[in-house]
């Protein structure tokens, strides 16, 4: 090609090309179109920019740190126990105050236990025996507490079952559980939580706890409704806000999630991003099998007398355990999910465009003049077109009959 | 302007408008386009809407409660311990039952521990020596048990090397453990999973247990492939799904992953949405350094002899550690995704429509044809045009040549 | 319709159907788009597909499991404790070595308490009385360590005031702590931390551990900025690294966020999947309220004496808690996001050409002229049309003047 050539072709790449258009003079498909477009308008800028906010750039990946610390003090009196205070280092477990603690509410204690031989705890299936041959020694009681010896001890004479005697931690548990909560005053204990937040693409920081000068205020302050910044919570209020009452979730124990999720609009000033919490039961109460309800777990205290022999207060402890669930998303305006969502938004109107093309050629009544209109017909003339002849030349339909005019005007003149 | 043009602007405004296409009789990009049509139909219906769903609003922010209990004991008589039964309490840490728990099944114990001075354990770089001053008192041994006290002990008269005397918790342990696991009965334990979630945004919960009047099924079902609604576990069984022999991870310890999926389709029944286990070993089973291999920690019990003086039993426990980990998804109808991935479906027709005029405007043989059907010049007037002298007139040429013409033949005739 | 009618049917599902253009000689607008299209074609390469690798499939599910082991011993030798050596099981809660770990710096330890009654401590509000009647008996004292007994303890004969008298774990706290950390040298200790990450989707696992057969590498090597797979780490340099000065926290206490991000490309080689750590304060620091800053709890160590009675040794501990976060994404080529990204950049050049088309039809000086070329406007024959009259023949307008005249052509000749 010569150089011409490659000048036009080069000029021709910033030819702007656009798509021609038809103008349909049809009323009924335009309000459609209209409609259509103000719907995704609508949808674009109520949903995707004002709701979702599709112009900012989010953070979801929150960096959190929860620390908490209870506080109170109850006095039970009990005939097992005598008299006894707990206090924090007692019914907290564990105590190092991180975002899971539980409250003993509920207790059974089995002091004294030292390895050695008892007869296992009455009605379980596997222990039950009418001879020494049915406690074969050294099998472990399924479901039980320890391995039997090979013994059956009976309690009464003529007494045709008994009960397999087995080397355990002795004397085993009892099986009732107080039915009033022995620390059922835990309900007026309160809990500080501390939440620290950090949004590391924005580097933006900040706590649950209000910026006060007023020191006194985070002594007395109890969170409430109106008090969204206070960070002491009341423990029976934790649990009625989350649909269940203290007393009753105390003496079988159960599981209450603590949510504090942080939606930040970055755009807007850092006063304005507030932690939400919401409170709910995590563990099904609606469960009322009693083997699968509630919340419960066993643990010791290990001792050694002074002939050097250990043994231990086994404590099954019944209780809350509060889960704090921290959750969050940052925005700030991004030009580039700005552009990406106005975009996907136009596209979405080609969409539009094409229902109503539908609707224009296919389904109203002059569909066919539109079909003619919107679409010309070309074939290239190696096909058989159709052709009409002007002074004796064969010419192919449509625009190349342009240049056929063009060509027969200048040579009629 | 007039009252009459703000009308005509008005009404135009309702005229719909909609893109001439123009037909191209070419079968082989006719048929392209359709096959490009066809698949992004199949890959819109198939992929976007029948295995992703895109018609449902999603909600994978899950809420989850786990409440973990083992059940088992194990009776081991070995000559440092004497005969002992190891029960939950003894074995499980920590004891509160939560997603995180680890079952002892090895154990080195170094009973009696009481702060004073003694040998430093044999074959620790930093505390061999050959004189005093090797053992620069006050200073801690690199990767050792406590402070030097300034003193070389030898253990032959003429012997070069010694250990440093070091003020630690005395003795120091002993570093062989056992080659066969002392607590390799726990492969015989089974735990309890009871995994409770929500999905907040649609307020549906559910639990792993099934819902039956059957009580003595909890008591005696295990899980199984066939049985997805037994939530009681045979530990040797979840260490062998995961790909592990039980005898082997005893030794050394290990971790294993439990991951329940809760995958609900809630256009579905509530009954339909099934948890999915599966578990793998979570350490790199495949490290075989002996510095980076296996899974264990020191422990202690304190005790307080009758002087006050404090004294403690370390145990280094090897063993299995379980980590629960729940997650999933729930999905229901919305009207909302499912009109943006059809419109952004059709948008991905476009593209089609783009390759395919690719196609057939520069690599078959009549592009050229199609390219002049399909592009339509126009030029301003004001500017330079191509012209066709026609009865001493000056006309632009493509389109604007039609109205020329027109008015070419009514001057002519 | 008969069978011909029916054939060209099917066969005209085969005609190719494409957009009809008009070139608008325009440099300016021709420019315009061309920018336009390189930007969008930019940001599609360089934003899409080479930053956020949009032509692979993602996993973000990754799964973490984290093992910390401890190491270093500490001497210290105060009034209150006497000469005493610390070692991992004294100063790590809880021992487990997961992936939230807390070393003890400081301290205040109240020994040998027990149940019984004592005066409370001095300074909180609600203890303070005058008379009996101000401590009302059974009632705690609010933020204190007991429950009243009815009596008021004064300390001079004359004086006003007094502080009640509880039943408590006696004798309670002292408030001081000490103002240089007890457990200062934990900066030079050194924490282990494996982590092994799988990607399930990929079925690709790795670790934090260099692959080496240089054993002594794990034993001498410390992480810094050049040895980024050691995976011993220095605490203090931990603590720098998050901006802070170890000693000052170790008086308080603390959180620091270990992260570590694992961001494979799968595409490559597996050995170029590293880990990348980054350090944070998770507490917020420049919180001075005392009540708010720092993190310590308290613990307790129970014991039992000769006569069956409990007491114990309670501890505030003031330290570091470390906090493991693993997260990751890891990528592969997949062809379906290479198409939808593909296919939605060029719907995103849609929207590029609705922007020049506005700029085309309505911002610059020839609009007119463009808007009547791109537009053609049709209007069923029914309605009212323009019209042409050439040889007495009423004709609508536009492109059926076409095929008029090419009637017109053929009857002149």
């Amino acid at each position: 090609m010569g150089q011409v050539a490659w000048k036009g072709m080069f000029l021709s790449l910033f030819d702007y090309k656009t798509e021609k258009y038809v103008i349909a003079k049809n009323k009924k498909v335009g309000i459609l179109f209209r409609i259509v477009q103000l719907s995704i308008l609508a949808y674009l800028v109520g949903w995707v920019f004002v709701v979702k906010k599709g112009y900012q750039d989010s953070d979801t990946s929150i960096q959190s740190s929860v620390i908490t610390k209870l506080k109170g003090v109850a006095y039970t009196n009990t005939s097992e126990l005598g008299e006894r205070l707990w206090d924090v280092v007692d019914y907290v477990i564990p105590p190092q105050g991180e975002n899971v603690f539980f409250v003993v509410t509920n207790l059974i204690v089995t002091p004294n236990q030292r390895q050695g031989t008892c007869t296992e705890s009455y009605g379980i299936p596997d222990a039950v025996c009418s001879k020494n041959s049915d406690c074969p020694e050294g099998e472990p009681v399924a479901a039980g507490n320890g391995v039997k010896t090979g013994r059956c001890l009976k309690t009464g004479a003529v007494n045709m079952t008994g009960t397999c005697e087995i080397f355990a931690w002795c004397p085993v548990e009892k099986k009732k559980k107080p039915k009033t909560p022995i620390l059922g005053k835990a309900e007026n204990f309160t809990v500080y939580i501390k939440n620290s937040i950090r949004f590391p693409k924005f580097n933006f920081s900040k706590t649950n706890i209000l910026d006060t000068d007023n020191d006194s205020f985070l002594k007395t302050c109890r969170f409430s409704e109106d008090d969204h910044y206070c960070p002491i919570f009341h423990l029976g209020k934790i649990v009625s806000w989350a649909g269940s009452n203290f007393q009753d979730i105390a003496v079988e124990g159960g599981v209450i999630g603590i949510q504090i999720e942080w939606n930040c609009d970055l755009d807007k000033d850092a006063s304005e991003c507030h932690p939400h919490y919401s409170f709910t039961r995590l563990d099904n109460k609606f469960t009322e099998k009693s083997v699968s309800s509630g919340y419960n777990f066993r643990y010791a205290k290990y001792y050694r007398d002074v002939n050097g022999t250990d043994y231990r207060t086994m404590i099954k402890a019944y209780g809350i355990r509060f889960d704090i669930l921290v959750n969050g998303k940052a925005g700030k305006f991004n030009i580039i999910p700005t552009i990406i969502n106005i975009g996907s938004g136009l596209a979405l109107m080609g969409a539009g465009a094409f229902f109503c093309d539908l609707v224009l050629l296919y389904l109203i009544k002059k569909s066919n003049f539109y079909r003619d209109k919107k679409f010309e017909e070309v074939k290239s003339s190696t096909k058989k077109p159709i052709q009409v002849s002007v002074n004796g030349q064969k010419k192919s339909n449509s625009l190349d009959t342009l240049d056929q005019l063009k060509h027969l005007q200048s040579v009629e003149t």
